[in-house]
């Protein structure tokens, strides 16, 4: 993608009503734009790399059995009656296409999903099931003040699953526990990120957030370092103030925020709803269920907030908007311009995803910054300099090093980084 | 994929209450499901169908120079009392955070996109720009009676221009034409949809939109079928019942459905939001946009209502869910079920998207019905008869011959129709 013509401009200084420094960064690095408190958009660089987040998530859905759908944003009031939930969820966004407001935008899809699902679930050979979708959440969010961190309306990955019996909900449940784990190791924050008990529900004693350390969370965990887990405050007294895998009191506090959460229903939703199924012995039962979330432009948050420097963003490589940034500098000098655009052109060939800083009218300084405020992994400068000795400067993101790497080298070697 | 454990199940009778034809269709299919009026739930199968769509429209945007972006779906109150369309927007959706309504779901991004423009645009060289998205928009529709035709959520794709001038805008406006040409064209209704003239608003005499024919259309066009360009009804007295371009009143009268519109919008937008250029003299002008939508489920819904026959629908191929409905008759006979798997196997590593009906409880007479209705355009069965020898027996959807080929052939074939 040539620079000049995108629908990008980095700013230097991020508007002053924004406090968060995940917002802050991606404003300036032209990533996402501010329309009000709680509410960004995301301009072509962010929808980039929201969407290699999606499909490293859609890719391990996928893996543990998932079918995708897209469920409606708007929901009838009936089905929040049904379980109790019209008028006591909190974040909860009421709306209305007459005077009276009898919709609600979804906060999340138990009402719908539940009994949707008795059009599919109705004999024991219907079970499992496992489905997922990428949907609009709207969230009547009081505290929106930590940028994509707390959002008022967002993309989230909500996974369902229905199950013959709590054993099977319970094997379902590790399989997506481990997936998550997959994900935030994509994402490269899987060092950062701990599986954290917290309060349980109805249906169990606990449930499993995924927590990750940052001074922007507004969670306080206790971590267990030998067992790489943790506890969220909220249920410290229920456990004694202990580790609850290897019982050891050695727990180290961090502030933490909620990446992610699995969650045993059991049969919350699936009674209301009377979502039931004919066992074997022709005996009607209620299906049992799971839910499992992860917020897409939260996760995008959070690896701005702690993958970064004091001149922007670095992105780890699997979520970044490009895997190059070329740049072109003394694009006056027509021999410069001429290899920049041969490189260009050979990288694009071999599948590269190249960033190209073409710009004529940016200084030096200017492409320097700008390629370190929107942290591509690896920056590649063609200029005068490089040119007489035939290579091209080849420096990864946060790294202090460059080398300088020959021509016909050089597309092999950015493949193979 | 295999049809058992999918989360599909096809139905005889569609709601009594869904007059709609491709609603009916759809539903009975499983590819979608109602939740209320004019909102519909996209099922697995649906999704799949809806993604063809999806990727089409991406592809013809991106090859005439698009950036895709995301921009939500709260807008605020000011944005739209700067247009003058808060409060006099039919189908405008009000809501609020607090008892206040002073946020409106987005019905389209004008709004959004003009004041956000100025971010990238100052100068003459920032311009052209041209950005989409793929949306969820929210319309207070008074009659939702015709399936995905008229949904009151439903994904649009609107793509605006940014220009210097207005030639620019009429040349940009014409690449997109073509675009829309072949995107009707991809999705296989290349020849039911007709460019049609249509009232223009403030700064063209007329706007243009597609039409599509089908008796389930609310507009009336006049087609003129010598130059392949209609009129909508609504203008007929401005044009004198004479086809635009050649003249002619040989005009042939039929029902139809917009599938995509193409609009010029000026400086409506532009002057409101105060998004200026200077130019090259270091002249302040407004900046000329252009709009251009399509909507997706109604593209979707269009397709069903005018691929059928009695049986169900029938996909065009680029927008079927699956190339390859392969069904296992008789899964009893351990032989068939076997040979059936390896059919399955090769197809997938030849990389053919299948949809394997390998249902050990459902009759040869509900397999069949069951494709007729799904209507993905090969239909393969394996069974006793065609073992014996050694074929499989191929049928292309609406066809009433069926081919029987050898194993060693059937790949290839599938890949090659």
């Amino acid at each position: 993608m040539r620079q000049s013509g995108y629908f990008l401009r980095t700013i230097k200084e991020a508007p002053k009503d924004e406090v968060s420094l995940n917002a802050q960064l991606l404003i300036r690095g032209g990533f996402i734009d501010k329309l009000m408190a709680g509410t960004y958009s995301l301009l072509p660089l962010g929808l980039r790399v929201y969407r290699r987040i999606e499909n490293i998530i859609r890719e391990e859905m996928d893996a543990i059995g998932g079918n995708e759908l897209f469920l409606p944003s708007m929901h009838p009031k009936e089905n929040w009656e049904k379980t109790g939930r019209w008028g006591s969820f909190d974040a909860l966004i009421y709306v209305g296409l007459d005077e009276e407001k009898n919709l609600a935008l979804g906060p999340t899809h138990e009402e719908i999903i539940s009994p949707l699902a008795r059009r599919i679930i109705s004999s024991y050979k219907d079970l499992p099931q496992y489905v997922y979708q990428f949907q609009n959440k709207f969230r009547k969010e009081k505290r929106a003040k930590s940028g994509l961190m707390r959002m008022r309306e967002f993309i989230m990955k909500d996974l369902y699953s229905f199950h013959h019996n709590q054993e099977e909900l319970d094997a379902y449940y590790e399989a997506v526990r481990k997936a998550y784990e997959r994900i935030f190791e994509r994402c490269g924050i899987g060092g950062e990120t701990y599986l954290t008990y917290a309060s349980g529900g109805a249906f169990s004693r606990y449930s499993h957030e995924f927590q990750t350390l940052t001074e922007a969370g507004e969670d306080m965990i206790y971590i267990c370092d030998k067992c790489r887990v943790a506890i969220n405050r909220e249920i410290i007294s229920d456990l004694e103030y202990k580790c609850p895998e290897c019982g050891s009191s050695e727990l180290r506090e961090d502030k933490a925020v909620e990446t992610g959460n699995i969650f045993k229903l059991g049969t919350r939703f699936s009674e209301p709803f009377e979502l039931n199924f004919q066992d074997k012995d022709g005996e009607k039962k209620s299906v049992i269920m799971g839910c499992y979330g992860i917020g897409l432009q939260r996760l995008m948050g959070v690896i701005a907030e702690i993958k970064n420097d004091q001149r922007g963003i670095i992105w780890p490589l699997e979520v970044s908007p490009f895997r190059v940034h070329l740049v072109s500098l003394g694009v006056k000098n027509e021999e410069v311009s001429r290899k920049t655009d041969d490189v260009y052109a050979d990288l694009i060939k071999a599948g590269v995803e190249v960033l190209y800083d073409d710009r004529v009218d940016a200084t030096v300084g200017e492409k320097f910054a700008d390629s370190d405020l929107i942290g591509i992994p690896y920056r590649v400068v063609v200029s005068d300099k490089t040119l007489k000795e035939n290579k091209a400067e080849v420096k990864r993101r946060g790294s202090e090093q460059a080398e300088l790497v020959s021509w016909h080298e050089l597309t092999n070697m950015i493949i193979s980084l």
